[in-house]
């Protein structure tokens, strides 16, 4: 099935949904900054808008609270009937972000609406940036919250992707909420996974307050308390190691498997 | 163990790895777009060189092939040992990208430059923001080259992340040298998905001479040939379905899980 061609447009309005990144300006695409220029009404929640301080100026803006995304959803497609709006997601917005949702609703309204998805840098990547090359091959991604997915389906899926050693990326891997769900984790990881694997932490990931923390599954009880809502862990596969230079740790490497063809 | 500041930086060279994202310039993020503009001498495949065109005015190019990577990794540490070099990946550089090589060959060397590895969109996200979101949640990310990984574990990783059901993306899942693993990856994936299976094939995803096919598992076989190694292949997971405004295919929705608590 080819997909339409997107000279089918047509309508007054129109929809983007944009992935900022990790948040500061010079790590978004330049697609993401002309869309939101050329943008009349922009959606999102207040902890991604705020950033954006004057690329909203003379713009409406519709900021709402995390929790609230089938409503955000609903909104953007109401006022994109006419106008051209923007709604915003921290990172990536197809990876735990806004455009499941919106394509979600979209599809039960049967709203024709001339949709663009503006993708932007994952905070699996972002974070990995920040510790040497931890995914340098295959990886899994697994979000640690548990309002959407049952706790039961996370612990599963932790123990295949754990047992398989290739690197993992724990999302949301705590909240108010749910503070035990990363000890969890670390439990599963630890009956597939030796005390020298290597975690790396990562706050805030190339926005302001960044904190990164590198150390294993062995001495990680010391680090519990650094991770939260605004955190990306990275533990690492059965190929991971400790980056070193000197005695300096410096992150973390999966080596991509050059090592068994070549000599350096 | 916190990492050192990078306030501690010496010497008069620097090496930035630089994820330049899927290819067109305005999907790569302003920090990519500066630290090609201050580089001295940039490195990379003619691949990915030659779109960059006039930002690579007036700067010394190295061009090497495919294959050459670890030399192309020691070449960049000789010159970022007194200049200001970038090595350059599509997509994002620590995803199947430069990142890990460039690093293992600089421990190995044990030279003390200053390294900055910018994040770029890497083509999960790319080749998905083009056909709905199949990776809303979950995903798992295997590359079919058995160039640097034995068939067999590639095989055994399929196995595990399509039992699981969560969406796979597929990166180098054809070349010349391996007509076959993309047939080899569809056979594993039948043992535990349902015919039904949304697949996207996306060759070229925001770059010219795209092309985006939507499909099933059970009806795959009359897309194998557009699958080639400039293409990433989506298969969906257990929830993931085939996104239909009225009779049209546009996509691939995997829901977040939204409608297991709200009405909409």
């Amino acid at each position: 099935m080819p997909l339409p061609a997107e000279s089918e447009k047509t309508g007054r309005g129109s929809l983007a949904i944009v992935g900022l990144g990790p948040g500061r300006r010079e790590h978004m695409t330049g697609r993401a900054l002309e869309v939101l220029a050329s943008a009349e009404l922009v959606l999102g929640h207040s902890t991604y808008l705020e950033p954006l301080g004057e690329l909203l100026a003379g713009k409406e803006v519709v900021s709402s609270a995390m929790g609230k995304e089938v409503d955000r959803a609903r909104k953007a497609i109401a006022f994109a009937k006419t106008r051209h709006v923007a709604i915003v997601s921290g990172g990536d917005a197809g990876v735990y972000g806004m455009a499941g949702i919106v394509l979600e609703v979209l599809e039960h309204e049967g709203a024709e609406i001339p949709v663009e998805i503006v993708p932007g840098v994952t905070a699996a990547t972002a974070a990995a940036s920040r510790v040497g090359s931890p995914l340098s091959g295959d990886f899994a991604t697994i979000s640690l919250s548990d309002l959407l997915t049952p706790l039961e389906v996370i612990g599963g899926r932790l123990e295949a992707v754990f047992a398989l050693g290739i690197p993992v990326v724990l999302y949301n891997p705590r909240s108010r909420g749910r503070p035990h769900n990363f000890a969890y984790a670390v439990e599963i990881a630890r009956k597939h996974l030796g005390p020298e694997t290597p975690v790396a932490i990562v706050k805030n990931a190339l926005r302001n307050g960044e904190e990164r923390i590198v150390t294993t599954l062995g001495a990680i009880e010391g680090s519990m308390d650094a991770v939260d809502m605004h955190t990306t862990v990275i533990i690492g596969g059965k190929e991971s190691r400790i980056w070193r230079m000197g005695d300096d740790v410096r992150g973390i490497i999966t080596p991509r498997g050059y090592h068994r063809k070549y000599v350096y």
